[in-house]
């Protein structure tokens, strides 16, 4: 284990931890005393049938979407619905390298796939609250990935599913997206397969993977027309140091690269031998899917070459000139139109 | 001075060099005795009006343009013009950091901007040619820059110009995506600030920045429709390996560098003291803005917006699923547009 002043309930309280048990990993590993990070909000009612569940995105933790999505009066609203944010293993408030004690800490924790989530959240919220369906499901990003997999995976129990700016099974762009957000991290001499004392020796390592993220998660009309002051950036260096630098060099490298080896290779069709359009068939929720019109990687072309296999499913593009990252809830009218499609998701009637 | 097999005549012959003398940087560096490598295809008349000049872009030479886009029956066709390809400063042929001998040599090149490239090759036709006055400047990426520079800078002499894929005024996206290609390299312990004894020294940092332009350099549709298959690869990794890193492993790390500082700095605004608007309203060029629908970061948009500040330009957008990196000529159906608006443009009466 590894000290990390970031992963504290000050930063992203109040969470609690569900205990697993010894987990058991898709690709082999165990996860011994495995915890799962999370968060509730709202009352579950007598029926059981009011619990929206929302996995966390890459280097995301339950808080985010706390802060930007939820709220009294929004589509979110915890006064109606019973709300469950999960962390994804590995991403420093779950089980993950720099918490887990032993042999299988630090660089030797074990790779993690979108599966396995989505099965610890499955054994999560049914053990625990006793649910049998979930009215929503809704995540972005590696959320998005994560939703999908609730919803071939489980489709009696997801009533409804909404895949904000992400895929069903991850595109090879993507994954070479992602390959290089992990050599900027393990090209860093300071990394040493993991095991390096603290993320500060992977620092600049860190940072040219931030950079890589001024680059693709925002979008070019972003940049052109100075969206950054606005947000309160005096420059795009400022932007850079003071927004990305600021948000993932505190992070656990380990982190990070488990939850991009996780990315690279989310796919519902390893449920159907392959078959995507099989997998994607087995869906019976109520479907929105969500792009965002900007996104540099998960383009809305991609997403409705996806959605035209989901049934009664429908495409609501998400319009914001900040790109991918908007996700994060910097602008208020992309959060409005994200309400907005909620609600209309959230009034249709299901079985 | 390094030895370096690549920047041979056998790869990228035949070329000649002309030597511009002592030739003072915009910086304020001065490179001694500087060789301008170029190669001419076809003859001038006797009016010397017929002359089309063709800067190189970034990891170029005036090899590609040739294979590429020259030939009888083409738009830019030697039997009825002497076409002139230039090599950029610092890209291997023309002075550079490996083949400059003492202390300017390898890490300690100066650095170079558009205009110096421009003023070089301002030099070298009208000194060795006695031309006046140039037909055509076109050039793609890089090459744009320095057709828009030619432009601003002699607008009297250029006559039609065809910025391709490419801006006069570099974007702040355009910067740090070229930074992240930097960072990539000057990571790599074996760089030694330039000072190292072979590129195989700086091979794990070259396949970083080579790795950065597969996901840069196409299209995400070129990737979801697989087109690489239809260029002779495997597999994505197969694209990675046996395009990207075949062509770039092989460069010099410094040459590479240094276009990439002056790419990041091109801006044709440098002469109007920032005035973009001023500097573009000097072009006297019958002028085709050519972007590509699907270039990551050269962006239509992007484009557009300075075109419509050049008095009697015309936006001819290029249609290609590959990206930017279809400039090399791998589509014949790109190419076909190429020369059909080129052929518009050269049936265009001038002054």
């Amino acid at each position: 284990m590894t000290a990390n002043d970031y992963y504290s309930q000050a930063n992203h309280g109040p969470y609690l931890s569900y205990d697993l048990g010894n987990f058991t990993l898709e690709e082999g590993g165990m996860l011994r005393g495995c915890q799962l990070a999370y968060a509730t909000h709202g009352e579950l009612n007598s029926l059981k049938n009011n619990a929206i569940l929302i996995p966390s995105w890459f280097a995301g933790t339950s808080k985010i979407f706390e802060q930007a999505y939820i709220g009294a009066g929004r589509a979110l609203d915890p006064t109606q619905y019973f709300i469950i944010c999960c962390n994804q293993l590995g991403n420093g408030l779950s089980s993950s390298p720099h918490n887990t004690p032993g042999a299988s800490g630090r660089g030797a924790f074990p790779q993690v796939r979108i599966g396995d989530d989505v099965r610890a959240q499955h054994q999560f919220v049914t053990q625990h609250f006793g649910l049998t369906e979930l009215a929503l499901v809704v995540g972005g990003s590696m959320g998005a990935q994560q939703t999908y997999e609730w919803a071939v995976r489980y489709p009696a129990m997801v009533k409804r599913a909404a895949p904000i700016a992400g895929t069903a099974k991850n595109t090879d762009h993507d994954f070479i997206f992602a390959q290089t957000l992990m050599d900027a991290i393990t090209s860093d001499p300071g990394y040493q397969q993991g095991f390096y004392a603290s993320p500060e020796e992977v620092r600049e390592g860190l940072r040219r993977h931030s950079r890589l993220w001024a680059v693709m998660g925002f979008s070019t009309e972003f940049y052109q027309q100075q969206v950054w002051r606005g947000l309160g950036f005096s420059s795009v260096e400022d932007l850079q140091l003071n927004f990305l630098d600021a948000y993932f060099l505190p992070l656990d490298p380990n982190s990070l690269l488990r939850q991009l080896w996780k990315w690279q290779r989310g796919d519902v069709s390893r449920q159907t031998g392959g078959d995507l359009k099989k997998a994607l068939g087995r869906m019976t929720a109520k479907t929105f899917v969500m792009p965002i019109d900007e996104d540099l990687f998960f383009p809305p072309r991609d997403c409705r070459a996806e959605q035209k296999m989901i049934k009664g499913s429908q495409l609501r593009v998400l319009k914001s000139i900040c790109g991918h990252l908007v996700v994060n809830g910097m602008e208020p009218a992309f959060l409005a139109q994200v309400d907005s499609h909620l609600r209309d998701l959230l009034a249709l009637p299901v079985d």
